[in-house]
């Protein structure tokens, strides 16, 4: 299923080591403001060989539209958006073609479609996230007209939290051949009492499955997260004022429905499963092969998935955002 | 939003002081034996009134098939299931008509629909997930034919994991006018590989959206979930063997697809937020008041919310599993 | 798929000899007054046994609300509603279990299922259109207030225009143990401009699907409908005026957007299929044989076909009315 | 709305003058063989300039397909394919930037989005089905593996049945400068029976939306379509026989289900408004202005619909048959 969202809805395809990858945003309002420089910025945040903390393959991932818009507007027609690979070093991959590297999904792909295209992981690859980040660079220029902002941070990297410390366990793990994982936060702040649409569209549960989507996410929270649950009512409630809220344990969100207050989200990424080091894995015919995956990867994910975790937010809160409007 | 599932859908309706509640389950296959019994005990594990660690309210929950069966076999066509209210004290509430009260969803449904039912939290109250039992049940009935159960547990209350320590954490909170909360794990036996549908149908992602989606839940993790933020990819990777895997790290999900390993879903629950100690709030017309929500609550939510974990995560894997017969 | 519509939902359930039929309203506007009286007209108006121009069957289809009011209003929860049998003649059917009764979905449904209830032709039979009206009553509120209603009338019956032709028509071919088909028309007055989402939610496309999809409907056509397959374009093309448009051909509907004028529609329904007269057929062991429809049956649909074609518009319209508020 | 389908979901974009036009295709089941050639056949016969019945824009419309494929095959991972505008003339279309053609959808886009891309009628115009078109042909191929075809044919234009007529008919009406109109015919031959899902998902139903969706199309019908109006049901009735059925006036399909009979569809399509004659209309600012459309015409649409409908029929059947796939 490659369709998020039910007003702002986004359908993503492309692969690694395919022609392109893009996405085709349907349901976006006319009248906005838009050419490649909006969504440049934000792709720009998302790729690789920027920084010697991540992987080294060159790609421009400049990004083409391709209709949806006239004389620099929105029609209301869908905007697609492409980005062409240039950087494939498939040959890379040859010796992967029948190998299942640990921590991925080439093993379930196989089981599941019972093909798959082995090089760079195919659709399964952080590429991917290209198409999402596309779209929400423009789903937060559609919130950015409401006064809503989404803003994410690392929270911590196997455990250390402050900046210097932080790049150097990533590149004390690079060098050992290994990877780390860590946390993040997402905030979007102006967000307006009302949005989220219970019982199962509520906002904190699409929100979840937004972030649980993202590759390598293995845990998401919303304001205290799993501290709530070593805290007793009277202390978790956020108690009512005259003009708001004392305190925001919920995390902008009751009931599903935003409360006003700021939307606060953590994601746990795992580390990077791509690694030097030698591990044991199985091949397609059931034989037990050592592995050590080289090429061009992130010792650690987190820098480059915050654009696409608050992409994954505005997608979000844009979609909620269009469906309150149906009652109003 | 109240329709959950793509194949295996279920639309559910009905408030805490309305007629009734229920269930119309669309997809389910045909030729499958049911009849009340087998919806009845999952809705028996949920019901409160059945231990003096929950709330008093005595309802007996007896559910009603209306369609979709013919002599014994579900046909293919909708199948609707409804639960009438009984032990409704409409008159517990009349004093929190105009009231706000902390941590429930009172102000949002106010600031979103201009209206709300406010006797025992209206559609926000826990009854709401008789519906999701209801058709989680059926879904359970599915999974068996297949060889897959669901079964969820307790794993900490307040930071309590031990039986009888629990019991006395929940019984000493009640007497003190407060209530607490905890973690449940949910597991999921004999899936096979290839159930998920990536990129937005991740299994990982309906998962966590149809847990998060759960009242009083504030995360969802999987498989070694936040942990894995601390842990290098050395030892994260599940390594796999001639026969399988080495470990379960991932939680039986990989890429976003089952990997036939068993599924291990984590969830935080909140602490109730109805408690009888005085708490400050806003009422309707913004003033502050004070208020101690009486009636018949619990002090803690993890009991009850066990059964209802184990329906969202049955009826995600019902729906996946109709989803991937497509390509077979 | 027993769901209609994106954003006033409807999920219908029930057969004609099961306990009940109804239908859920996910997605109606909050506020809106509403009690059974608001249902129960439109019902009135399809159910048998009230002419002898109809099926004898008595069935006084009173209505319950179960959900989504709160003192005489809806709350934006879903509306769930409910319609008993009562006057089920299961016995009339035992002779039918094995045959397949031509021009009906017998033989579809053992196809398709493995398996069918075949008392009155079960979800096949028209009884199932009571969830529809029912649900498209509570459409016709909401249009009401935006000052649009629907209006179906007969244009013929197997030729005949002129009413006391078409009513000696009717009987006589039922006295004749036959029965005959007709064409109805269904016209929408009051409908803003801009209703309908191209490509694939234009506004003629929903209302032909909403319409081929009742039972016994073969054709359907909006304006001059087939009658434009011999017409120039210099005659057929609508030519604007200063103040609106100087014919309606289009019959209300340009490029699948409504254009404010009246939506006319058309559709041709077949005979009914249940006659007395003998048939030849199959059963379900593949032997042939003779088969007379006994029972109590239409011998023309027509006239209590018009309150489900204007539910069904009143459901497209409705729909497609809140999907516009996104944009404004 | 831009995307049809459920399980094989097409997602267009694409405007007349803009970049490209394309087509996503999510839900392709994987293995099947694929490349340009596939698609390119049942584009080239939709393209414009290729006969002189037809408008003389010179497009070569060469697909490109950018993901979804490896070595040949698909993945099951998204396909998308785009065609790039070259022979855009679209200063043709100055004058008419504030004017609004009759019989087209330039007053409704107008009034719906408040913005539109003039040129070449934007997203209303034809060459958007160049999406459709190329969907079409992946949909076609999987219907090939399982022995469906759909083939669709001209019955008439302007009253005219016989070939030569057809054509002088369609060259005088052009010299003339105006427009005609016409009948096809689309048949699916091969289909098993099964298909479809009752009540909201009826195969007729999802077939008499695609059509009427189809830009031009004002009529659908099914079989003997409003044929059956005028008939008695001893007659409409199609008999069982030992084998099969005595006739097919049902089109192939009873109750919403395929019989495993031909389907037999039929559409009117209008005169195509865009003619040389000198209309009266509109313009933006309300004015009455004369209009005489020149530019590149069809003159009738029906020869390049054809393909179109296929497509449409093809998808609708692709999307059943994998729907059918998951009770088996």
């Amino acid at each position: 299923m490659n369709t998020f969202g039910r007003n702002f809805r986004i359908t993503t395809f492309g692969e690694s080591h395919g022609k392109a990858l893009g996405a085709v945003i349907d349901g976006c309002p006319p009248g906005i403001l838009l050419d490649e420089t909006d969504i440049q910025a934000l792709l720009d945040r998302r790729r690789p060989g920027r920084s010697p903390l991540s992987s080294p393959r060159q790609e421009a991932d400049r990004v083409e539209i391709l209709s949806g818009v006239f004389e620099g507007k929105t029609t209301g027609t869908p905007v697609a958006m492409i980005v062409r690979n240039q950087d494939t070093r498939s040959g890379d991959y040859e010796d992967l073609r029948e190998v299942f590297r640990p921590g991925h999904a080439d093993f379930t792909y196989q089981e599941k479609y019972g093909i798959r295209d082995h090089r760079g992981g195919g659709r399964s690859s952080g590429r991917e996230t290209i198409g999402r980040v596309a779209a929400g660079a423009l789903a937060m220029k559609l919130l950015a007209m409401h006064g809503i902002a989404v803003a994410g941070r690392i929270v911590s990297v196997h455990g250390k939290t402050e900046p210097a410390a932080i790049e150097a366990e990533i590149l004390g793990t690079k060098n050992a051949g290994d990877s780390v994982g860590g946390i993040a936060e997402i905030v979007a702040t102006g967000c307006p009492a009302g949005l989220g649409d219970p019982v199962f569209g509520k906002l904190d549960a699409l929100i979840a499955g937004a972030m649980m989507g993202i590759g390598a996410v293995k845990g998401v929270e919303i304001g205290d997260g799993f501290a709530v649950a070593e805290k007793f009512g009277s202390v978790n409630n956020d108690l009512m004022t005259k003009d708001g809220f004392a305190s925001n344990h919920a995390g902008g969100i009751l009931g599903g429905i935003s409360s006003g207050q700021d939307i606060i989200v953590r994601i746990a990424v795992k580390p990077t499963p791509s690694i030097a080091k030698t591990q044991q894995t199985r091949d397609i015919n059931g034989k037990v092969v050592d592995i050590s995956v080289g090429g061009r990867h992130d010792p650690c994910i987190l820098p480059r998935i915050i654009p696409v975790a608050e992409a994954m937010l505005a997608l979000v809160l844009a979609d909620s955002l269009l469906e309150v409007r149906k009652y109003r």
